[in-house]
């Protein structure tokens, strides 16, 4: 039974600053520079949402492409979208919204929503430079 | 003996409909919705072929990229490009052209033309938005 | 008042055969190549929509992008999305479905229905490696 | 003599918010809805500019790209990046920090800067699916 | 009669040096920077070759693509993919192959031999962040 | 602790010639084509620079990102932006210039100077449609 991985990707923008309230102003201009700015700035993100499973002989699908993006419409892009990744997310509340920390909060959030299909990586691009990868371990 | 992996972007375009005929035209429409229009839609596909292997002392390759674009081409470029998935693709016959019964016939049928290379990932994309991978497993 | 120019990037895909039915078989498969198969091929289009005008100091917008947005899906791409341009498409009745012609019938549809604010390009993608414009003269 | 355009691409990402201090917070929101979030977002912009003259015999260029790339960083990336259009942009004072204005803004510090070549178009980026142009007039 | 310009997309890649050799190695080095190193440097280009006119009536077409592609194949990109435009370029013997050199150079070669048909735009893109265009003006 | 894997894209361009100097004139010819042409051609690369490992609880970071960009650029980038590959780069010194063997190279001079994080993967695009990728094995 073959094993196919499908990926749908979402498009959003929000703001954020990144910042460690636990630590003084100072240690925060000098460890993220001009990201620390503190009036924000923002980015477009791109998200790439991959689901791994054998192929439904009904339908030819791994997972129907329309209810994925519903799934992480509601579960991450509503809530983010257009948002304030430091002020504004339920799911980024307490860590510091780096590109990291984000693909990993969306990704508590995701998993258990997608079920029982398997989610298995997540992408999440920044700039046009650079993007994390997260596969759950 | 350093195992490298080398792809091979190649283009084309084709019409389908996502339909099984061993559903009413009722459950057609609801489980495929505008994918199963009977008057066909089509698509601009990007694959990338993947071959791993050590690198070759004498050329400094994995494969020569001319060989392994000629054998993609013979094999399947030139059997789907500009062409009918449900009609005339001799590979896919008795499946639903979904694109993840598109990349595991790909699979099948480029496995095998490409040994003693060893094929090692093949990526469908259908859209800018969604794209499938399957590595034979 | 400065002049500027906004562009709104739309997506659809469409199945479409380029023939000629006042031309015999022979004639349209010489004259069209691949692109005259009679079961069909398709593509993924990307429409560039372009307004000018001046901005408005009201809103410091040109145009409303999510109203531009909604005439352009109401008027062309529900129309053409998933469909076929041949069968399924009035704007192009009569026409052959070439990208020039299709880029043609589109503005005569846009044209009044953005108005007073004023269409000045739209520019129609139909591989990565081709693509027409049209400015309505 | 043959009259050659030629660009510079260039990145910065920035946060705003689109909003009208002269109109009430209700007539914000239903004018502008997401965009017009207190707690502001951001994007990713890229910014064109294009330099258009003669072809100088002694160096086969128009303008110095180098040269060309350090006007447009001081003049105008250096002002933006990482920054908030609303509350930190010098050349924005006063105005909605909509594309269209950013645009107009930009053009307004970058020709006099970049004479005596002359600078003929500017084309922003907003996100992958919006962007305006802007030519002096 | 509606006028439509029609674009095609091409690649080549080439090895170059920015060198003027009028000048002295020190105004050489001087003016020229990394560009002018004398072991050579390269790129991959991509040229947009666009002509205008009216579409036409049997066929739908601006001009057949297939045979826009061969003209230019045959008159530019067999010439320069894989060569060194210093050294082994006809259309561009004594003049420093800048970009800008480069569109001019390939004007003048492709326009003739476009004929009838009107070639209005050439866009030469050396990098992904710098391109040159030209109307033959 | 989530192991999330972060990476940075870079960019150069240089010069080669696919040639095996153990080889005679003839039998590079056939076996390299016009990738053997004796005054050398060239490419723009890009280059994926992956590293992975735990999220750092002070800066939510894996690695900071101007850092890595700052041993990536110092290691490799300097050594072989607007540089020929056969004849300038040390890493590169007895190895045909081949994709394959450039990935190699750069892995064994990024792979220490990244410790203590951990390299995990390389990209490396030679034109838009062929890429390697290496992971130390």
């Amino acid at each position: 039974m073959p094993q196919v991985t499908i990926t749908r990707r979402l498009y959003f923008n929000a703001a954020h600053r990144v910042h460690n309230p636990a630590l003084s102003d100072e240690e925060n201009a000098a460890t993220f520079g001009k990201c620390n700015n503190p009036n924000w700035h923002g980015h477009n993100y791109t998200l790439d949402v991959s689901v791994t499973g054998p192929v439904e002989e009904r339908t030819g699908y791994v997972i129907d492409l329309g209810r994925l993006k519903g799934i992480v419409e509601r579960e991450v892009i509503d809530k983010v979208d257009h948002r304030n990744f430091n002020l504004e997310v339920d799911f980024m509340h307490g860590v510091i919204p780096t590109t990291e920390n984000i693909v990993v909060g969306m990704w508590r959030v995701l998993e258990p929503a997608i079920r029982p299909a398997r989610l298995t990586r997540l992408v999440l691009w920044e700039t046009p430079n650079n993007y994390v990868e997260y596969d759950g371990k």
